[in-house]
């Protein structure tokens, strides 16, 4: 089968491997749909410690290929999507309900639930093979296409629950920080669970009439104004949560500091240095404040959960989908992708 | 009335001051016993942003001298428990729920629900005036000693607060890093929370026998072991909840470097300077971690539980009441306080 | 000044009374709009224990007349909202976060936080004395007009409660059962809080299509459809939340018969007898349910982020006042109400 | 094998049966220990719905014999305990956090989690089968004895969970209706998250002595006290959070009776019949009180917990197991414990 290698530093590409098979407890499927993550990018770059010969992609919409033993209530044939993370649903982690730090067969020192693309071979391929797919395999409902819920499998799922790890309340007044693709899922992610405002902060003209599109009252463009300052005069002394979904010192210092007293960051980025929590803006007593992090969250009712929100209409995610190309032609949605051009936001895979 | 005065950078003592009147809403108490607290020394050594004359001290026990217009249900002469904290209960933070951070009459910018000793004057005094008296006088039962219930107003509201934050559950695993005042209330708190592992960590013996008397099922000095590599190990891969209770890099590192995946940080010290969030210890997707921060909870609720786990002997506090000093000797109490003389762990001060 | 006087069993209406005035704590609003309450229709009907020569009312809309002493922060002039709870803030209830069950000056036993028009004159009339004005008055931001928030002072706050303290999560199945004023709020509340499925029952054609213009996907009319069934059928299992907002044995058993295991019913309606939680429905440890009530939360941070919602527009609550009448015109309007004649929801009442 | 086979009303005991035998993803253990519960005897009874054959109990301690395929981490002879409730970790209800409720490969009408002696051979045998082994193989740290753990499996699990779905707080006061064998785990709970005051109510001498020694600070009998006023006296106006842990109309009325305002019944019993929710005990509004159920916590996780407890010594159930029986004489146990004779509370069964 036609697959998206990694090889080394800025080397992966198609490639014909061999098809997975499916061993106990997990089910191949033909790949339909998919995408191509920030995260893809770090690892095509050789910033992370992934092993040459790794099939990347996590996120996977699918027809069922075949179903391995001790699996219970699918089909062949069955359209499917599969979370960024595949929880086990049965180890310390997971029954403790941390299904992102899902450590299977292992005690917490694990990597972590996340394995397409990652440990296992992923998504950006003809075929890929879904690790305890009794608790991973989420069934599409029929009115729905593969790309209304393509983009739920993770950058949804990330920056939703931005908001709901945040504890986001009715009438609260929310930041975020940053406009790519996490930060409007967080975006919309505040909006549907009722904040009042909604302030977006970014850089890029595109990405701010894309907040202000997903839902957010007002927005900051940083390179002209004072993002702190803005914040706090336009929630009256301070926002009840902070969103960070970018990853670098400004955003999270900035997060900080337009918290009021009690407030919380909710902190979505991946940072790739020593963050500073400077003294003024975090001291403990002076402001009771908390940081909460999170790691997508994932498992087929988190799926399910997320496509109802699609089905209702709730959520309309497909403004975000800019681009569409074939697998064969992924170096070149990679380059147009990371290189930020044409005002893409997210591409859409086509094996 | 006499009462010890901050007057400038190491200058602080007996004065005769005015006696306080009570206006609307206020009470004045006639101080039977309080305590000096280590922030009180960060105060006199000017360390703080407080007002030279300043009566200083935030933990006062004592017999109603005077009642303002206004109050309810109080009578001269009852005993009562103030919280250093005192909220109003009215305004928005306050009504929020977030009672330390109260700001009366005032948005969120304010300074928080900290006055005794900070803005008003303060209870290291023969009478404090306490503001908001109908949400802070607590009625100390006739059977509990002042001896009993002078720790509740800060350090055990506190210490305890930063188990209550971090949510310790049934059977957990949790590291209290510093075994000073409040890191032993927190090991206090951990226990009476049903955590099943509490490991003290501290570089001073005394304290590390304190540590165990409290209530520690391990101890680790720091001088001589590798805290994370110990707690790491000892809970199997790492600690549920940590407690800061120092506030310096190194215990907050090592905090944070103690948690399993998903685990929660509860910082109680007050930090001094810019803290470092190391990259390999913090990244957010990669831990599910949360920080949180609680400044002492008051209010006469809160003094009013305390005092009912001292009650029903669930909690002794009284060996962590090393020394007694009269008012007049209280330079005394200071010098031997701050320079941590004599295994002293908290003063009693007697007006 | 004139108030609409309880007297006795159906006997009410326009009285000249005197004028109150404001003491320590206290304000006095000149009332520019209210409403009337299904409560008050039980107060006029002689149902409840409320005194003869009482004002009626607990949905202020007005303007500061006079300021007691001891407040801050108000002036003279500000037009403000009132919950219909006002709570002490000073309190063992209030200081726990149990606002809505305020028992100022005395234990848990008191009569709970609903004062106007229940234990003290309430707000059909010229003027209204308000209680604990510092925790009460909430400042109408300009923008927005009396009829925009007077329904926040009760039956918003209430039925949004009932999304809020049943948890609402993002992408829950929700079942509201009666579609009444209060109920259609709870359709609102859980819509804002991004239920993905909302499901109205209710008997009445009116109140079935306001459900529709207020947020419910589907709506069940009982006269004519199983309503249990229907919403198992709908939800594949059984709702997440069910809640109540009539107050009968029949809407009360059918939430609990909707619900899926660990499903949780939220009760909203006041009943007027003896419930039956019947075996097959519920039996410790079969269904893992919660059973949870509210009273309608006040106090001026609730009713300030209620006013943030208005002003957002996320909440328009005015398709809900469907008449108007004058102060002196109560009796005709408290008829019209109270048979529910002419497609009425509530009615507003301009001093 | 030899195992206690149900067969009808009153119709049970050893028989000689064939041993199980691991399927994909199941476990074979040699029970080394095993008890009776409440529940076992109304099987036996006939009052439950479980099919002629069955193999009764389901609180197993044993030796892993036979490891199906699909499992990873255990080894054959393996020390393990097992919960009374199975959960699959990979079903919708499960994948929520509601292991109680597994489904497994069903929606949510299933029966719920409870597997062993009810739809599945139970643990009354010499070899019982585990579902889903890789959730639910809890090994045995080697100091504790079989005799210190096997009350984890089900009495204390539930107990205990009825104090933390309560949310006890530290300081709370808990009344606890019932002190049999599940109401004495309950008020260990109790204690063990921190309450101040503990009421443990019952009628009958031996319990209520059983009472004190598991942590109530104070005993009412039923037979001649007043129990809901005395709770209300002790308490100050009502308890926090009261626990109904016998299944009965009066202990359920009582539980109701004796709440404050916003106060939390935790309902444990498994109840026979409709329950009554008294008007004046009970109306939305009046109370702001919640009701919550739960079925007993299972999985290894909660199994790992509970065992660290008794590890740390913070629990000692060994007075619960009064009496100890070869699994031949298992009639005689049951008659014993279904007569409560000599005292009993719990017995111990050795295959």
């Amino acid at each position: 089968m036609l697959a998206n290698v990694f090889r080394g530093v800025n080397e992966f590409g198609i490639e014909d491997v061999e098809k997975p098979r499916a061993g106990i407890g997990e089910a191949v499927l033909r790949v339909t749909l998919t995408t191509i993550c920030g995260t893809d990018l770090h690892i095509v770059r050789g910033e992370y410690a992934v092993k040459s010969g790794l099939v990347v992609g996590h996120e996977p919409v699918g027809v069922i290929e075949e179903l391995g033993p001790g699996l219970d209530g699918f089909s062949v044939g069955d359209r499917v999507l599969v979370g960024a993370i595949t929880p086990c649903g049965q180890c310390r982690a997971c029954l403790s309900g941390h299904l992102s730090q899902c450590g299977h067969g292992a005690g917490y020192e694990a990597l972590g639930g996340w394995r397409l693309g990652n440990t296992l071979h992923g998504a950006q391929a003809q075929y890929v093979k879904i690790p305890f797919a009794q608790a991973n395999l989420a069934k599409i409902p029929d009115e729905l296409s593969d790309e209304q819920v393509v983009l739920l499998a993770d950058i949804a799922s990330t920056g939703f629950s931005g908001a709901e790890a945040a504890g986001v309340r009715l009438g609260d007044a929310v930041v975020v920080l940053a406009q790519g693709p996490i930060g409007l899922c967080a975006t919309v992610g505040a909006r549907l669970m009722g904040a009042a405002m909604i302030i977006g902060v970014d850089g890029d003209d595109t990405r701010l009439a894309m907040a202000k599109k997903m839902g957010a009252d007002v927005v900051i463009d940083h390179r002209s104004e004072d993002v702190v300052g803005r914040v706090r005069s336009l929630t009256g002394g301070g926002a009840d949560v902070a969103i960070e979904a970018l990853g670098t010192q400004e955003t999270f210092e900035n997060a900080l500091r337009c918290l009021r007293p009690g407030g919380t960051l909710s902190s979505l980025g991946v940072y790739s240095g020593t963050l500073q929590l400077p003294y003024d803006a975090f001291s403990a007593g002076i402001g009771d404040h908390r940081i909460v992090t999170t790691l997508c969250p994932g498992g087929k009712e988190r799926m399910r959960r997320l496509m109802e929100l699609v089905r209702s209409r709730r959520v309309d995610l497909s403004p975000l989908i800019t681009h569409s190309f074939a697998l064969k032609d992924i170096r070149e949605a990679y380059a147009l992708f990371g290189e930020r051009r044409d005002g893409v936001i997210k591409v859409a895979i086509r094996p």
